[in-house]
């Protein structure tokens, strides 16, 4: 992971190999793609004050771990000093490095969790797990206030998928594990999880448990919530083990009060977790519905309906516009394609203004995926859509972790771009999108700043469905930027919970969501999370400040 | 409600009508059922001592809910005493009330319901909510040693459907409302929840949420743990408030912290569920399988398939003999049915004191449910079973709610029979139930008491399902009989915990299981849910006692 930024030292996005995309970006926040303006400092010009770990803490966490795995390196230090939100991107970039952890420690056994663990509570040290370092809710970065030695625990050596048992259809895995590594290990026994967030590339199972994360491809498999059974977890109070029975009537559920958090309780050691055999089939088609409203009908029906689609995924206007816009080169065939395509549409009367562009995924059988594809089919077609085919859904299945790429890109040009998500039932949701919408361009107006803002919905539920928003602003340089920043995140924020939505989805609450907290699950309920915090740590020694 | 045992007055279990009954309770418990020995003493002879109700705490009742509705007659008092757990039964029938309410109140809305609760911790008072009082895991009793003043709280009356949001398919419902009522409510405008548990007729919704109840047909819909949404409880912390979202990362689930709290944490006031159309189509159909390993084998591919029935249950050989032994005095039509069915299986080589029967139900417009019970078909048939139509299903869903009911008729015979429910991985379901069995039957043995175990798969998930046992026993005589119960009830229990299973699937923990719940969910998981309670409930003045 880049320290200052989005993934791997060698992969960027870029817009050379996307010809509509520099107009596109010009039009929308006044940007010259050419002009590259801001630059992180160079790593060598940070400066990286000492650490303050004392001896017998040093001792202690050497004697758990081997003193190979205890490291005070800078670099480590400031890879695990922050996650990836734009706040965290903007101040790394500018050498605003924090409160950075005075260790990182790499352990490779449950055991030397404990050890760790036990070593921070008897000398007062603060621990923060750390996964893949992909939070963009705060939930990783040390108070400046704090005083006490921070120990950041890298939980990366512990990858392995312990076994699988096939008769259960549960894997019995190590938290540390990153999606790819994950994957690999069950795909080689004809096994899946499928559980496909945005950062899968560099996120680790403990992660998306600690912040309840929520997958692509989660309309069928269910949310991380519902794919976790049995979990292991060093706390304060001893090493948790809750059974990975299928449901459970044994008071409010341990196992739930794990899942999202964020290292507020312990170290999540390992997990079982549902698994699937990987499909006979899987496809993802792209479809065409003539607006918004007729689009978010569209995917309540198919909610509603007989058929269970692994993706449920439709963008707003502006979505999908920028999705054009970041097409590739297309080839003579393509052109051919999309021309008639374009014909079609003319002649259905489309306006290509509100057009939106969605992708419904299906997994089984040949036969199940006809089957649904059919019963999705007529309902998009009751809507006023269509389906063009499996290309676009090929495309997005290919690029679909790439996204987190484009910050980074825009912050060398001098915009902030970031997203917020939120879910509520499907009633609220016009409400929901317009009151974001309209907040975000207040503010937009209000800071005097270009902007621009876009929505898909995620995923699907009985009830209601995710709807996640992208926003980016050109600062007016008139202020600090990430002040402008701040503005247009509350607003969205903000007309999340005026609006009946919850304040995220599946990012968590970390500290960039917590003022929000009790607008949305009430005073009472911050109550509950508060006692069961301050009871499983007293010392206040796991990742304090976070949540509540 | 009865006082003494289950459902109305006027209704009770028979053998009259079942000429295979009685022949066979003889040869399980050698009882002959011709011969009550046993009766309730009558409610006059009930020694029911003051109540105790300080004029204060009566005053400010009173002025919360008006005078008519705060009740300290004998029968509301002992009614509201118990759930109907076998120890309840026993103990009621017997006269030893232990330690009654000193007040039934019943409030009529949330309003009330906050000044109850405050009345109770400004004077430091027991509150207990009620629903329908069918726990039958001790969740309603105070303890003897309690004694400060105890006010059951009956929410009976919050039994209204609010309101139906028909794009989103949530219903906002009171909590006191009762199982039918919720249904002919949502019925009438063409919705159903579906939410069927055994105790249905005699429970509410409210009930089902603080014991993460499970129904019938909750294969298709979820427990009620998924088809609750949003909540509003009346909590010392004030009214806790959770959206109505459909998935949500916002800390630790505060709703999943209510769900199954047992009324330690506040009295719910109200939910927002999932609510369907009431289906086209809706048929259950019975089928025959050789033997309990093909039964499990068979469910486990069952929801492993692209099928997804609302009902998967099937009993062992056991279960399957007290099935067929308590049919009615048959037609003559039935008599040739059955004549040729025998015939068949005869000729398939099945062994019918191995043959379990099962019933899969299936719900949608006619197409899909045409699709699923083929699916299903191939599935059974694999396993060496077949369907054998609709009828016995028919039967199975008109009496379903009829069970409880036989406990009372046992005990009028001197048997003492009750039921234990856990839930497992599929893998470890073979050995679950082998080890069950094997401790209820050591159990009987070394009481030297006639005895009787039975067990069928009630539901199933993706990775497990639920087992459901019942047990019956003929007291030895030569010590209280609830001593007796107590051993079996004990070793089935402590099997399911040994074994790897939980300790209640779908019953609450309440007292009757709180002494397994460290073994269940581990030391640390008992911390949280401790650390939950004492911060919400600091000076204990909610339903004490119960879980941990």
């Amino acid at each position: 992971m880049k320290w200052w930024g989005w993934g791997e030292e060698d992969i960027s996005f870029t817009h050379e190999d996307k010809p509509a995309l520099g107009p596109f970006i010009k039009k929308a926040l006044d940007l010259d793609v050419a002009n590259v303006t801001s630059r992180r400092v160079a790593f060598g010009e940070l400066s990286v004050p000492e650490p303050s770990l004392p001896a017998e803490l040093r001792a202690r966490l050497e004697a758990a771990v081997g003193e190979a795995r205890v490291s005070t390196e800078p670099l480590d230090r400031v890879v695990h000093a922050r996650g990836k939100s734009l706040r965290d991107l903007v101040n790394h970039r500018r050498g605003e490095l924090g409160r950075l952890p005075d260790a990182v420690i790499r352990p490779g056994t449950e055991e030397e969790l404990v050890a760790i663990l036990q070593a921070a509570l008897d000398l007062d040290a603060v621990v923060i797990p750390f996964g893949g370092g992909t939070s963009i809710s705060g939930s990783l970065e040390a108070s400046v206030s704090e005083r006490r030695p921070i120990i950041s625990v890298d939980v990366g050596r512990l990858d392995r998928v312990h076994d699988i048992d096939e008769t259960s259809r549960l894997a019995r895995v190590q938290a540390g594990v990153f999606g790819p590594h994950l994957e690999e290990q069950l795909n080689a026994r004809g096994w899946t999880l499928g559980h496909l967030p945005d950062s899968f590339t560099h996120s680790t199972l403990g992660g998306w448990i600690a912040t309840r994360s929520s997958g692509m491809q989660s309309d069928r498999t269910g949310d991380v919530a519902d794919l976790t059974r049995g979990l292991r977890v060093v706390t304060p109070a001893g090493l948790l083990v809750t059974r990975p029975v299928p449901s459970t009537s044994t008071g409010p559920s341990v196992r739930e009060m794990v899942l999202g958090s964020e290292g507020r309780l312990g170290i999540i050691s390992e997990a079982t977790v549902h698994v699937r055999r990987v499909a006979a089939r899987r496809t993802i088609l792209g479809y065409l519905l003539p607006g918004w409203a007729e689009s978010l009908a569209a995917m309540r029906d198919i909610a509603a309906s007989e058929a269970s689609p692994s993706v449920t995924r439709v963008s707003d206007p502006n979505e999908t516009g920028f999705s054009f816009a970041t097409r590739k080169r297309p080839s003579v065939l393509d052109r051919i394609k999309s021309k008639g395509l374009e014909a079609y549409l003319r002649h259905r009367d489309f306006d290509v203004e509100q057009m939106c562009l969605g992708f419904i995924g299906y997994e089984g059988s040949e036969r199940h995926v006809a089957k649904q594809r059919k019963v999705v089919g007529a309902i998009v077609a009751r809507h006023g859509g269509l389906c063009i085919g499996a290309s676009p859904g090929a495309l997005y299945d290919q690029k679909k972790f790439d996204t987190p790429y484009i910050r980074d890109y825009l912050l060398d040009r001098g915009a902030l771009a970031d997203v917020s998500e939120t879910a509520a039932p499907w009633s609220a949701l016009p409400s929901v999108y317009g009151n974001v919408v309209a907040a975000a361009r207040r503010a937009f107006d209000e800071l005097d700043v270009r902007g621009y803002v876009m929505c898909h919905l995620s995923h699907s539920y009985h009830a209601g469905a995710c709807l996640y928003f992208t926003f980016a602003i050109k600062p007016s340089g008139r202020r600090d930027g990430l002040e402008e920043y701040d503005v247009v995140k509350s607003a969205i924020q903000q007309a999340f919970v005026d609006s009946g939505a919850t304040l995220s989805h599946h990012h968590g609450v970390g500290t960039e969501h917590a003022r929000w907290l009790e607008e949305d699950i009430s005073a009472p309920g911050v109550v509950m999370v508060r006692s069961l915090f301050e009871g499983m740590d007293p010392g206040a020694n796991l990742n304090p400040g976070k949540i509540v």
